[in-house]
Protein backbone atom coordinates (compact mmCIF):
# COMPACT_ATOMS: atom_id res chain seq x y z
CA UNK A 1 0.00 0.00 0.00
CA UNK A 2 1.46 3.18 -1.10
CA UNK A 3 0.71 6.31 1.17
CA UNK A 4 -1.79 9.49 -0.24
CA UNK A 5 -0.18 12.57 -1.83
CA UNK A 6 -1.90 16.36 -1.35
CA UNK A 7 -2.96 16.32 -4.64
CA UNK A 8 -4.73 13.05 -4.79
CA UNK A 9 -8.22 13.86 -2.74
CA UNK A 10 -8.47 16.51 -5.38
CA UNK A 11 -7.80 14.13 -8.67
CA UNK A 12 -10.29 11.61 -7.12
CA UNK A 13 -12.45 14.46 -6.88
CA UNK A 14 -12.40 14.70 -10.37
CA UNK A 15 -13.13 11.09 -10.89
CA UNK A 16 -15.79 11.30 -8.72
CA UNK A 17 -17.31 14.14 -11.01
CA UNK A 18 -17.53 11.34 -13.67
CA UNK A 19 -18.71 9.31 -11.59
CA UNK A 20 -21.62 11.92 -10.79
CA UNK A 21 -21.92 12.35 -15.24
CA UNK A 22 -22.35 8.56 -15.16
CA UNK A 23 -25.50 8.25 -12.42
CA UNK A 24 -27.18 11.07 -14.29
CA UNK A 25 -26.95 9.31 -17.54
CA UNK A 26 -28.37 6.13 -15.89
CA UNK A 27 -24.94 4.51 -16.09
CA UNK A 28 -23.14 2.55 -13.70
CA UNK A 29 -21.75 5.26 -11.13
CA UNK A 30 -17.46 4.60 -11.52
CA UNK A 31 -15.76 7.43 -12.64
CA UNK A 32 -11.74 7.36 -13.34
CA UNK A 33 -8.97 9.83 -14.43
CA UNK A 34 -5.60 9.29 -15.22
CA UNK A 35 -2.88 11.92 -14.77
CA UNK A 36 0.57 12.73 -16.14
CA UNK A 37 2.76 15.37 -14.27
CA UNK A 38 0.07 17.13 -12.08
CA UNK A 39 -2.17 17.14 -15.45
CA UNK A 40 -5.84 15.26 -16.16
CA UNK A 41 -5.00 13.55 -19.72
CA UNK A 42 -8.19 11.42 -19.93
CA UNK A 43 -11.43 11.42 -18.23
CA UNK A 44 -13.39 8.45 -18.16
CA UNK A 45 -16.27 6.44 -16.51
CA UNK A 46 -18.33 3.15 -16.95
CA UNK A 47 -20.81 3.62 -19.97
CA UNK A 48 -21.27 0.00 -20.37
CA UNK A 49 -25.15 0.68 -20.17
CA UNK A 50 -24.81 4.23 -22.21
CA UNK A 51 -23.48 2.34 -24.74
CA UNK A 52 -23.85 -1.30 -24.82
CA UNK A 53 -20.41 -1.78 -24.27
CA UNK A 54 -18.48 -4.77 -22.70
CA UNK A 55 -15.26 -2.98 -22.37
CA UNK A 56 -15.81 0.87 -21.46
CA UNK A 57 -15.20 0.53 -17.91
CA UNK A 58 -14.60 3.65 -16.12
CA UNK A 59 -10.44 2.80 -15.92
CA UNK A 60 -10.76 1.65 -19.53
CA UNK A 61 -12.96 4.71 -20.94
CA UNK A 62 -10.18 7.32 -19.26
CA UNK A 63 -7.49 5.38 -20.70
CA UNK A 64 -9.22 5.63 -24.65
CA UNK A 65 -10.05 9.15 -24.15
CA UNK A 66 -6.55 9.65 -23.01
CA UNK A 67 -5.22 8.42 -26.67
CA UNK A 68 -1.88 6.17 -27.28
CA UNK A 69 0.79 8.00 -24.74
CA UNK A 70 4.46 7.99 -24.96
CA UNK A 71 5.72 4.94 -22.86
CA UNK A 72 7.31 7.36 -20.24
CA UNK A 73 4.20 8.84 -19.97
CA UNK A 74 2.17 6.13 -18.66
CA UNK A 75 5.16 5.33 -16.31
CA UNK A 76 4.67 8.45 -14.52
CA UNK A 77 1.14 8.27 -14.33
CA UNK A 78 -1.53 7.24 -11.77
CA UNK A 79 -4.83 6.72 -12.63
CA UNK A 80 -7.59 7.61 -10.26
CA UNK A 81 -10.67 5.50 -9.93
CA UNK A 82 -13.45 6.01 -7.96
CA UNK A 83 -14.00 1.70 -7.79
CA UNK A 84 -11.62 -0.87 -7.21
CA UNK A 85 -10.44 -1.93 -10.39
CA UNK A 86 -11.89 -5.20 -11.91
CA UNK A 87 -8.95 -7.31 -13.50
CA UNK A 88 -9.66 -6.45 -16.90
CA UNK A 89 -8.87 -2.47 -16.02
CA UNK A 90 -5.56 -3.70 -13.65
CA UNK A 91 -5.04 -5.99 -16.73
CA UNK A 92 -5.05 -2.74 -18.86
CA UNK A 93 -3.16 -1.13 -15.79
CA UNK A 94 -0.48 -3.27 -16.24
CA UNK A 95 -0.03 -3.82 -20.14
CA UNK A 96 0.40 0.03 -19.99
CA UNK A 97 2.77 -0.05 -17.11
CA UNK A 98 1.07 2.53 -14.91
CA UNK A 99 2.94 2.56 -12.12
CA UNK A 100 0.02 3.99 -9.14
CA UNK A 101 -3.63 3.59 -8.93
CA UNK A 102 -5.54 5.61 -6.47
CA UNK A 103 -8.67 3.89 -5.20
CA UNK A 104 -11.65 5.43 -3.86
CA UNK A 105 -13.53 2.34 -2.81
CA UNK A 106 -12.49 -1.05 -1.97
CA UNK A 107 -15.53 -1.94 0.15
CA UNK A 108 -18.06 -2.13 -2.04
CA UNK A 109 -16.54 -4.53 -4.70
CA UNK A 110 -12.92 -5.22 -4.14
CA UNK A 111 -11.21 -6.17 -7.77
CA UNK A 112 -7.76 -7.04 -8.51
CA UNK A 113 -5.64 -5.36 -5.88
CA UNK A 114 -3.61 -8.41 -5.66
CA UNK A 115 -2.46 -8.63 -9.31
CA UNK A 116 -1.93 -4.69 -9.46
CA UNK A 117 0.23 -5.13 -6.15
CA UNK A 118 2.05 -8.48 -7.26
CA UNK A 119 3.18 -6.47 -10.13
CA UNK A 120 4.57 -3.43 -8.75
CA UNK A 121 1.91 -1.09 -8.98
CA UNK A 122 1.60 1.37 -5.93
CA UNK A 123 -2.12 0.86 -4.83
CA UNK A 124 -3.25 3.97 -2.72
CA UNK A 125 -6.85 3.26 -1.08
CA UNK A 126 -8.48 6.60 -0.04
CA UNK A 127 -11.63 4.66 1.18
CA UNK A 128 -14.18 7.52 0.16
CA UNK A 129 -17.45 7.35 1.15
CA UNK A 130 -18.90 9.10 -1.98
CA UNK A 131 -17.55 6.62 -4.52
CA UNK A 132 -19.28 3.87 -2.38
CA UNK A 133 -22.53 4.94 -1.81
CA UNK A 134 -22.94 6.11 -5.22
CA UNK A 135 -22.31 2.51 -6.56
CA UNK A 136 -24.61 1.35 -3.36
CA UNK A 137 -27.40 2.89 -4.38
CA UNK A 138 -26.76 2.10 -7.82
CA UNK A 139 -26.55 -1.97 -7.04
CA UNK A 140 -29.91 -1.22 -4.87
CA UNK A 141 -32.03 0.12 -8.05
CA UNK A 142 -30.34 -1.99 -10.43
CA UNK A 143 -29.08 -5.46 -8.91
CA UNK A 144 -29.88 -7.14 -11.93
CA UNK A 145 -27.92 -5.54 -14.14
CA UNK A 146 -25.07 -5.47 -11.61
CA UNK A 147 -25.31 -9.11 -11.21
CA UNK A 148 -25.11 -9.14 -14.65
CA UNK A 149 -21.84 -7.65 -15.52
CA UNK A 150 -20.41 -7.98 -11.69
CA UNK A 151 -20.63 -11.80 -11.57
CA UNK A 152 -19.93 -11.73 -7.84
CA UNK A 153 -16.24 -11.60 -6.63
CA UNK A 154 -13.53 -10.83 -9.02
CA UNK A 155 -11.57 -13.47 -10.32
CA UNK A 156 -7.96 -12.02 -9.57
CA UNK A 157 -8.64 -10.37 -6.58
CA UNK B 1 -2.44 -27.17 -21.89
CA UNK B 2 -5.90 -28.00 -23.46
CA UNK B 3 -5.88 -30.22 -26.73
CA UNK B 4 -7.04 -28.95 -29.80
CA UNK B 5 -10.59 -29.68 -31.53
CA UNK B 6 -11.70 -30.97 -34.50
CA UNK B 7 -13.24 -27.54 -34.87
CA UNK B 8 -10.62 -25.30 -33.69
CA UNK B 9 -8.70 -25.04 -37.09
CA UNK B 10 -11.74 -23.75 -38.62
CA UNK B 11 -12.72 -21.11 -36.25
CA UNK B 12 -9.00 -19.95 -36.37
CA UNK B 13 -9.34 -19.51 -39.71
CA UNK B 14 -12.00 -17.47 -39.11
CA UNK B 15 -9.90 -15.25 -36.67
CA UNK B 16 -6.94 -15.09 -39.21
CA UNK B 17 -9.72 -13.43 -41.55
CA UNK B 18 -9.91 -10.93 -39.32
CA UNK B 19 -6.34 -10.19 -38.86
CA UNK B 20 -6.21 -10.23 -42.86
CA UNK B 21 -9.15 -7.53 -42.67
CA UNK B 22 -7.15 -5.46 -40.40
CA UNK B 23 -3.50 -5.79 -42.53
CA UNK B 24 -5.95 -4.44 -45.42
CA UNK B 25 -6.47 -1.69 -43.64
CA UNK B 26 -3.18 -0.65 -42.43
CA UNK B 27 -3.68 -2.38 -39.06
CA UNK B 28 -1.96 -4.54 -36.54
CA UNK B 29 -3.32 -7.61 -37.80
CA UNK B 30 -4.42 -9.34 -34.81
CA UNK B 31 -7.77 -10.85 -35.16
CA UNK B 32 -9.91 -12.64 -33.30
CA UNK B 33 -13.73 -14.60 -32.66
CA UNK B 34 -15.45 -15.54 -29.91
CA UNK B 35 -17.35 -18.57 -30.36
CA UNK B 36 -20.36 -19.93 -28.27
CA UNK B 37 -21.98 -23.49 -29.25
CA UNK B 38 -20.10 -23.87 -32.10
CA UNK B 39 -21.11 -19.90 -33.63
CA UNK B 40 -19.38 -17.03 -33.69
CA UNK B 41 -20.88 -14.35 -31.76
CA UNK B 42 -18.67 -11.83 -32.13
CA UNK B 43 -15.48 -11.37 -34.84
CA UNK B 44 -13.03 -8.85 -34.33
CA UNK B 45 -9.66 -7.24 -35.32
CA UNK B 46 -7.26 -4.86 -33.37
CA UNK B 47 -7.99 -1.43 -34.64
CA UNK B 48 -5.51 0.61 -32.39
CA UNK B 49 -4.32 1.99 -35.62
CA UNK B 50 -7.56 2.55 -37.53
CA UNK B 51 -9.41 3.75 -34.53
CA UNK B 52 -6.30 5.68 -32.74
CA UNK B 53 -7.56 3.40 -30.07
CA UNK B 54 -6.22 1.43 -27.12
CA UNK B 55 -8.58 -0.60 -26.09
CA UNK B 56 -9.78 -2.21 -29.31
CA UNK B 57 -7.14 -5.18 -29.38
CA UNK B 58 -8.67 -7.96 -31.47
CA UNK B 59 -9.90 -9.54 -28.02
CA UNK B 60 -11.43 -6.93 -26.66
CA UNK B 61 -12.61 -6.17 -30.03
CA UNK B 62 -14.49 -9.46 -30.75
CA UNK B 63 -15.74 -8.69 -27.44
CA UNK B 64 -17.21 -5.43 -27.81
CA UNK B 65 -18.40 -6.32 -30.97
CA UNK B 66 -20.39 -9.76 -29.35
CA UNK B 67 -22.15 -7.67 -26.83
CA UNK B 68 -23.10 -8.74 -22.80
CA UNK B 69 -23.73 -12.35 -23.30
CA UNK B 70 -25.40 -14.06 -20.20
CA UNK B 71 -22.84 -15.28 -17.66
CA UNK B 72 -22.96 -19.02 -18.25
CA UNK B 73 -22.58 -18.24 -22.02
CA UNK B 74 -19.37 -17.05 -21.51
CA UNK B 75 -18.19 -19.96 -19.36
CA UNK B 76 -18.98 -21.86 -22.57
CA UNK B 77 -17.03 -20.05 -25.10
CA UNK B 78 -13.92 -20.20 -26.54
CA UNK B 79 -12.16 -17.07 -27.80
CA UNK B 80 -9.87 -17.69 -30.66
CA UNK B 81 -7.05 -15.13 -31.34
CA UNK B 82 -4.12 -15.18 -33.81
CA UNK B 83 -1.33 -13.81 -31.24
CA UNK B 84 -0.92 -15.00 -27.59
CA UNK B 85 -3.29 -12.54 -25.43
CA UNK B 86 -1.59 -9.34 -24.14
CA UNK B 87 -2.52 -9.01 -20.48
CA UNK B 88 -5.18 -6.41 -21.06
CA UNK B 89 -6.78 -8.82 -22.84
CA UNK B 90 -6.14 -11.57 -20.44
CA UNK B 91 -8.34 -9.63 -17.85
CA UNK B 92 -10.72 -9.29 -20.10
CA UNK B 93 -11.19 -13.04 -20.61
CA UNK B 94 -10.54 -13.30 -16.95
CA UNK B 95 -13.08 -10.97 -16.05
CA UNK B 96 -16.07 -12.71 -18.57
CA UNK B 97 -14.63 -15.98 -16.90
CA UNK B 98 -14.25 -17.84 -20.44
CA UNK B 99 -13.06 -20.51 -20.06
CA UNK B 100 -11.21 -21.89 -23.28
CA UNK B 101 -8.65 -19.87 -25.26
CA UNK B 102 -7.17 -21.28 -28.66
CA UNK B 103 -4.53 -19.36 -29.26
CA UNK B 104 -2.28 -18.68 -33.36
CA UNK B 105 0.63 -17.71 -32.69
CA UNK B 106 2.79 -17.13 -29.62
CA UNK B 107 6.40 -17.02 -31.17
CA UNK B 108 6.23 -13.56 -31.85
CA UNK B 109 4.78 -12.43 -29.18
CA UNK B 110 3.95 -13.99 -25.80
CA UNK B 111 1.17 -12.48 -23.94
CA UNK B 112 -0.02 -13.39 -20.47
CA UNK B 113 -0.38 -17.09 -20.82
CA UNK B 114 0.61 -17.74 -17.50
CA UNK B 115 -1.62 -15.54 -16.14
CA UNK B 116 -4.70 -17.25 -17.83
CA UNK B 117 -3.25 -21.04 -17.17
CA UNK B 118 -3.02 -19.68 -13.51
CA UNK B 119 -6.83 -19.13 -13.36
CA UNK B 120 -7.68 -22.28 -14.76
CA UNK B 121 -8.29 -21.18 -18.43
CA UNK B 122 -7.41 -23.79 -20.90
CA UNK B 123 -5.15 -22.41 -23.79
CA UNK B 124 -4.66 -24.38 -26.65
CA UNK B 125 -1.58 -23.15 -29.08
CA UNK B 126 -1.99 -24.08 -32.60
CA UNK B 127 1.46 -22.41 -33.46
CA UNK B 128 0.05 -21.27 -37.13
CA UNK B 129 2.81 -20.02 -39.16
CA UNK B 130 0.15 -17.34 -41.01
CA UNK B 131 -0.51 -16.15 -38.15
CA UNK B 132 3.20 -15.11 -36.96
CA UNK B 133 4.09 -14.26 -40.46
CA UNK B 134 1.13 -11.36 -40.49
CA UNK B 135 2.09 -10.27 -37.72
CA UNK B 136 5.96 -10.55 -38.46
CA UNK B 137 5.33 -8.48 -42.09
CA UNK B 138 3.87 -5.69 -40.19
CA UNK B 139 6.16 -5.63 -37.43
CA UNK B 140 9.15 -4.96 -40.23
CA UNK B 141 7.47 -2.39 -41.90
CA UNK B 142 6.23 -0.38 -38.71
CA UNK B 143 8.80 -1.11 -36.08
CA UNK B 144 8.08 2.06 -34.13
CA UNK B 145 4.47 2.13 -34.07
CA UNK B 146 4.68 -1.61 -32.67
CA UNK B 147 6.90 -1.18 -29.95
CA UNK B 148 5.13 2.09 -28.73
CA UNK B 149 1.88 -0.44 -28.31
CA UNK B 150 3.84 -3.80 -27.23
CA UNK B 151 6.54 -2.16 -24.90
CA UNK B 152 8.73 -5.58 -25.31
CA UNK B 153 7.65 -8.58 -22.98
CA UNK B 154 4.28 -8.95 -21.63
CA UNK B 155 4.35 -7.48 -18.00
CA UNK B 156 2.08 -11.12 -16.92
CA UNK B 157 3.66 -12.93 -19.25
Amino acid sequence: MGEPTAQDAAFLERAVAEAQRGASEGGVPVGSVLVVDGRVVGAGRNRSMQLGSVIRHAETDALENAGLLPAEAYRRATLYTTLSPCCMCAGAILWYRIGRVVVGDSQTFRGAETLLEGHGVELVRLESAICGDLLTAFIERHREHWNAIAFGADPCG
